[in-house]
């Protein structure tokens, strides 16, 4: 019998659900994909995804057993176990997904908000490994947190922890998915960076190869090539996204001194165009006694295996208990 | 021999600096007074509170023992057992107050930032006895906080978590001590909530008693003296500061999913005139998870001596242990 462990993540995503055989050192050994938004009936997802991890779980070595299944997911909570009005996922209202997919599976299944995940990921096996506070920023297509204080990551009285995308920046600023307005995520989030694209195009007088395209089909990438390209407009929004976001952090701090930010998410592929402001606003914003001594990381997972990493750590979190929203 | 034990507390503040011998039930047996402001020499000011404390031991019943001496003092850190850079004391620069006063008294001695002395207190004696999840938030000269998660009090990485009077509310608002800009202290707090009537009162075409002070005697009782008489400009004032703090507090739980918000300090004695604009703001800017479920609570501690015994439940918090500042 083999001494590692082993379990199963599962990255579900609005586009993609990804599910990967997990050891305890970190490896994906083997992983599938479905496609989230082709199940639009939440009981034919089920189905296909414990069809999935059917298959997966025949790759064990011989005589190893899986620990349980781990979930990250937007809007996730791990109390109830639900996933509940997630603006991106094909399935309205409240969702049950860990007790349907223990239904048809014979594994504990742990769930958990996606950034919440990639918190668990990061200390377990990347960049916050010997961290025992941090907090975790995933910039997507919105923004996600995590907290960790003193090696335990904060799940809150609800589970609603760590909602900092949510954090007002801007008095009656944009419009937010959570009805609010003027939160981080509107800002500093792949869609905010496009929305300020956008805006600064709408006010004119601007030369820019960004005016090409359609404002529809403007993305994160685009702004991204047209900064690489010398457009200066594009350099500009990257240089005030990076501004709101690191003055953004820079008053996250003040709740929990942590000691470290490490951040994750689609945006990071910009690489420098986006940590430079973050990095620099982030620092001249600090408070003097938290200056010079919290350092922005990024995540050091693989980016294909990150989220489904997180999801699988949740099992190992959980150390055998019995999932918490089967108490319920 | 009595089965209570027993502690010094301090709270150390700008004006006075009043010493408790209060026993494990919370009762300040009694105490005396220092003025704080009378010692710029801060070697006077340990030998005098030294003696404070020897006359306090003078009353312990006989075979008892005090347990140690805890302080809430104004930028003060438990890790170091410094005071930093406190603007509102006498002292100027580091103060290593923890072992000064160790050096003339056979008392293990524990000290802490004032607001988290604060949070301690109401988490033992007080209004968040049976919480697990709270954040406190203190309203005087300037603002202070305290995070209490899963039972436990947050210090951070360096002593300094809960610092969230420096969130910033206004983007380059008003200029705070802090040398940042549009920080919730300099709305929110006592000196904001007068900054805020001044402004005001400045911006002509106002019909108010509070013309008639001049603005440097100005103070928030004024305020809310005028407020009680009816005055619409002192109602709009506590408005105004009652809008910035309440959405602020929206702010903050996003962070840590609380049970509750618990307040405490000079400014509540404004009652409702802070109380009701902050708790409607704050739940009319509340993410839907947390609506409806997240109370304002004040403090339920006597006023006199809420300081005294929030600074005496850092001894019991630490059973027995040595401070964290000797191990440096």
């Amino acid at each position: 019998m083999d001494s590692k462990t082993y379990v199963l993540g599962v990255d579900l995503g609005g586009t993609n659900t990804k599910i990967g055989l997990v050891n305890s050192e970190g490896e994906v050994l083997t992983q599938k994909k479905l496609k989230t938004s082709a199940y639009p009936n939440i009981d034919r997802f089920v189905d296909a995804l414990a069809s999935a991890c059917d298959v997966l779980l025949s790759f064990l070595p011989k005589g190893a057993v899986a620990m349980g299944i781990g979930i990250g997911a937007p809007n996730a909570s791990a109390l109830t176990g639900n996933i509940e009005f997630a603006p991106n996922l094909p399935w309205k209202g409240v969702v049950p997904l860990a007790a349907m997919l223990s239904d048809c599976i014979q594994l504990p299944v742990y769930i958990i908000n996606d950034a919440k995940a990639a918190a668990l990921g990061e200390s377990r096996f990347g960049v916050a490994r010997d961290l025992t506070d941090f907090i975790m920023i995933t910039l997507g297509t919105g923004i996600g947190s995590g907290l960790f204080v003193r090696g335990n990551l904060v799940s809150g009285t609800k589970g609603f922890a760590g909602e900092l995308g949510h954090m007002t920046v801007i008095p009656d600023g944009r419009l937010c998915g959570c009805g609010r307005r003027g939160c981080l995520e509107t800002y500093a989030s792949a869609t905010g960076l496009v929305r300020t694209a956008i805006e600064r195009l709408q006010q004119g007088n601007t030369v820019s190869r960004l005016s090409e395209i359609n404002p529809e089909q403007m993305t994160s990438y685009e702004v991204f090539k047209a900064a690489e390209a010398g457009d200066a407009v594009a350099g500009e929004v990257f240089e005030r996204t990076g501004e709101i976001l690191g003055k953004a952090l820079s008053n996250m701090v003040l709740a929990t001194d942590p000691q470290a930010i490490v951040m994750f998410g689609g945006l990071l592929k910009s690489g420098k165009w986006l940590l430079d402001p973050v990095r620099k606003h982030f620092e001249a914003n600090l408070m003097h006694v938290y200056q010079n001594r919290i350092p922005i990381l990024t995540s050091s997972l693989d980016d294909a295996n990150a989220a489904i990493l997180g999801a699988a750590a949740l099992v190992w979190e959980n150390q055998g208990r019995p999932p918490i929203w089967e108490k319920k």
